[in-house]
């Protein structure tokens, strides 16, 4: 297909794909004149997981770029490629080494022990629990910490439903897109049924406007 | 104290104070002479909340000065109160009014009402769960839909746990500030140990290098 049937189908402006082509988002149609180059359902596919990373995922085009390189590497097994993936896909956070710092580390070590899981240290997550724990520190919410066996365990529970369900996808490319998309999109929907629940919980059976 | 004492006491350089102050992020401190102005532990709280909120909820300068005038609006019950603030710390996403979108509003409202749920229609985090479910419609993912009560369910658990804990802070305002911090915390928490949960269900008695 042309650029513009490739624009309708996934629902993308062309000069949208004509950007992510720039920045290797997109790898190029085949060149069939000078001006023009045809388009597969590949490109489909790819330009839909692209725009849900950057619109819903919230990840930066050297993220999503990342992501994409990550998914796309050879000779490696399916879920050491979505393990790359989702690393690549966790931001790190800006770290500052202070006290709050060192206790939030030891609590994430402790946590990981307690719960007896297999976690790598090279889990960029590590760093992004550590520091949203180094900063309960700071603000002296240590009550807080508290609840990690709880958010651990309601985790898990998630963890174990959304890779039951990955595996019913039985084609490879598919498991690797869906294992993408869902990490991102899992968060904003977690997120958001959160916030449900508090509202629920804070107002029990009063009425609502 | 003057403002290099709470610059100290909250870890936070002058000239960063200096910027939240023309923000209007943190109140004028009482002028004593013509360049200098004297501060105090509600200050020293306060900037430790706007650091929190910009650098680990990943607020925005608006977004965290919305954020602080809702907590600061008198004649709010104060659970009203952290209902505005946690309704201001979501941020809508920008809504595409198509077919996929119209299924993904009204699977939401089908959730709510399913799970028997208070959930108000100006609660902005509805936009935030249709915004992703309408991405996963667009993707074809929609086999990841049959989740949604299984993260309800977790999400439900994290609530109760999170109201219970924050009602044994005695203050009122300490309150505020936990439930503030905690709702943007919370996410970035809960994000860390799903990617934990992911790589240990994944590779389960595996061993790890």
């Amino acid at each position: 297909m042309r650029i513009a049937e490739l624009s309708r189908r996934a629902d993308v402006p062309v000069p949208t794909i004509k950007y992510y082509l720039r920045e290797g988002l997109l790898s190029p149609g085949e060149r069939t004149s000078y001006n023009q180059a045809q388009y597969t359902e590949e490109h489909v596919r790819r330009l839909r997981l692209v725009r849900a990373l950057l619109e819903v995922g919230g990840l930066s085009v050297a993220a999503t770029r990342d992501v994409l390189e990550k998914m796309d590497a050879p000779g490696m097994s399916l879920i050491d490629q979505a393990g790359k993936a989702q690393f690549a896909m966790t931001v790190s956070p800006k770290v500052v080494k202070d006290e709050a710092w060192q206790a939030a580390e030891e609590e994430t070590q402790a946590l990981i022990e307690r719960l007896g899981w297999k976690v790598r240290q090279t889990n960029p997550a590590r760093l992004t629990l550590a520091s949203a724990l180094a900063t309960l520190h700071r603000l002296g919410k240590t009550d807080q910490v508290k609840l990690l066996e709880i958010y651990a365990r309601a985790a898990r529970e998630v963890a174990e439903a959304e890779l039951g369900q990955l595996i019913q996808d039985s084609e490879p490319e598919a498991i690797l897109e869906t294992a993408v998309v869902w990490t991102a999109l899992g968060d904003v929907v977690f997120s958001a049924l959160r916030r449900f629940a508090h509202e629920d919980v804070a107002y029990g059976d009063a009425a609502l406007d």
